[in-house]
């Protein structure tokens, strides 16, 4: 599957002897290979490289946060490893948050463990529903690393095809034609990374009913639960009393308090699956780092305007990035995003290889954006981009785009 | 499995839908699960608890390096996701402080990467050399994750007992019966958790020769490599040019600089094995908290004099801890440990359960300490005692475990 990498595809060779089949057949999340590439790209050339790559919101972390951190600093907790499943106080507080939020009733700190991101918690979700061999549904396009976490323990991942011209929504009928005897799961991003899309209550529902006639597992990662436009909302199948109990919500600080580096999320499930949860998350982690767990009390306990001004960034730039996509009409076309912070795109020349079209654009145009094809075979002939950067390297970003993208046609669409 | 476990050994019933095999097998490590159990504990009785179980140093992060953190938090840099392989600057300090610690020469920071506290390298370096079914070598007793974390990425970790008699040392004849066809790999705790050994050179040069005859990696757990005692010296695998290829270190700064907390380590490798580690890292974490990253930057460039103090405080812990198991020597015996901050006490009535007797330790003596048969199979019959801890808890601690052996001994050892 060396085709699902940036770097392989631009020429690297790979060591292959004591490398185990399961870590060969995995890639490093495109998504951070191009942040790769682009920092060595950085280091020969002298423009400055514009990322619509990884999805970092632009902001600083607020202050309120960083002053509950430095006066963590004061106490010896900051230093030293937590209880396993987190710090007590903030297990609380994600419960708390997560009736508010999900409109779940009675939810438990019992419920609740902290992790290294909302990525540790989806490793210690699939680690605990599947043995090697067995399947989980992923609708896709879907989160990049998903695909690699699914296959790392062992599993495949059984894509669902989602349809683009029905705004990235899902058909239950693919889903449930692709339920075998080894269906243990179904892996949802919601809001999606990588489309934009927000499914809705009664998909959700329909999709519950059909986890808990096949006896499977509802997984689903909501980092961008906060962050939705146009009026669209989040809705979580924890909240369906009837599916709860088959539910694993994964959620973080990372996006809606600017904390990607902290390395700090949660993991929400019934008592008798997170039991086994932690076992997994001990012997990745042992715990999520104690620094970022204060600073996340701090998070949740502080003023929340930086969300709200977080949410109104973000709509503003969607709405500017929406208008330059529209520009270039001749080359792409789009769903219009309802929430989180990226738009994949579909380029219009058919068969268009795009991992070897984003080095190209990389190369010429020095603009970083995500190879569809990383996002299952849906994504092929599309290219991904996130609108969480700064305004105004949004707009050089997209002019030189544009440029590239005119010179591209001119060359035919070569590659 | 569920005998491995203290919790369930204490009664706990445990959910198994919806939950895999793999899953079902491991435990949270019984090191954990004492410190959740003395939490449970300390809130229900008025008594503190004194613990001797999960190994954290007693004192705080160096100011120099706490005053880094703060510094760095005026940067936007804590704030973001860092490189996926780490912050290039600590990559290039870690690659100097090999060279130096470890005696290897020309190490470069492509060979480096950044993980989540030594744990992580440890299941970095596992998923990449084994799949489904394969064996790792594993020298017991063990630290304890070794077990989980192997069974967890599907492999089977193949016991290979040390010879207490010996001092805690390898045969390397039973070393070598152990290998089949499967095997990949041998990991080793090197100074040793749980039994404070530390691997001479000949020792280690003699099991890289059998690693090279039999193509196996090299999986090398130093995260005491600083903390030996009584002029023994630490040698890592990885200072040998001819091992050099197929050598994994795994290491950390939790330990060395106070830093249990923060969850930053490293690994080791050469570049071939590190790009497919690199898959398995981004895949589990996606990167190192950044501003622990920072933290380890100021470790590594500040002053090393609390490095010296930690092997100070921790060799009088020694001296203090040794005089007073000498003392009970009616019920137990134990091999000096010659780094770490660990020993592995033998209980001289034969057939003692330790998952029983940890729990009974517990409830009658407010005292932890750690099953020895959480460490492997030679490990039962033990009990494994960390000397990290303030001096004053220690003596204390050690006043009441005397006074309870008094008490077990009059009840005929019951359980």
């Amino acid at each position: 599957m060396s085709s699902r990498s940036v770097i392989e595809t631009s020429g690297k060779k790979v060591r292959t002897k004591n490398i185990s089949r399961r870590v060969r057949k995995i890639v490093i999340s495109p998504i951070k290979e191009m942040s790769i590439l682009a920092d060595t790209a950085a280091q020969e050339s002298k423009t400055k490289i514009i990322s619509f790559g990884q999805g970092i919101p632009y902001w600083d972390t607020p202050d309120n946060i960083k002053r509950g951190i430095v006066r963590a600093l004061d106490k010896i907790e900051a230093a030293k490893y937590t209880l396993e499943p987190g710090i007590t106080e903030l297990r609380e507080l994600v419960a708390k948050n997560i009736e508010r939020s999900r409109r779940v009733p009675k939810v438990s700190k019992e419920e609740v463990m902290i992790t290294v991101g909302c990525q540790e918690a989806v490793d210690c979700a699939i680690a605990t529903v599947i043995d090697p061999g067995e399947e989980i549904l992923l609708p896709e396009p879907a989160f990049a690393s998903h695909i690699e976490q699914i296959i790392q323990f062992g599993g495949v991942p059984k894509f669902v095809p989602l349809r683009e011209k029905n705004g990235w929504h899902l058909s239950l009928g693919e889903c449930a034609r692709r339920i075998t005897k080894k269906t243990r799961a179904v892996l949802i991003s919601n809001p999606s990374n990588p489309t934009g899309m927000v499914y809705s209550k009664s998909e959700l529902t329909a999709l519950s009913a059909l986890a808990r006639r096949k006896n499977l597992v509802i997984i689903a990662d909501e980092t961008y639960d906060f962050l939705t436009y146009g009026g669209a909302k989040h809705f979580s199948p924890a909240s369906i009393p009837w599916a709860r109990e088959r539910t694993i919500v994964c959620g973080s600080f990372s996006k809606k308090y600017a904390m990607t580096g902290y390395r700090v999320g949660f993991a929400y499930a019934p008592e008798g699956i997170l039991y086994h949860m932690l076992k997994v998350h001990d012997a990745l982690a042992i715990c999520a780092p104690a620094i970022s767990q204060l600073a996340a009390i701090a998070a949740l306990k502080g003023p929340q305007t930086s969300v709200k001004t977080a949410v109104r960034r973000l709509a503003e730039n969607r709405k500017a990035i929406c208008r330059e996509l529209d520009a270039l009409s001749d080359i792409l076309t789009y769903e219009k995003p309802m929430g989180a912070y990226y738009i994949l795109a579909k380029l219009k020349r058919p068969n268009t290889d795009s991992f070897r079209l984003v080095l190209k654009i990389l190369r010429e145009a020095s603009v970083v954006v995500i190879p569809g094809g990383a996002f299952g075979p849906t994504g092929e002939g599309h290219i991904r981009f996130s609108f969480a950067g700064k305004p105004e390297e949004i707009k050089t970003g997209m002019r030189r785009f544009r440029a590239w993208a005119k010179k591209w046609k001119k060359e035919n669409y070569a590659l």
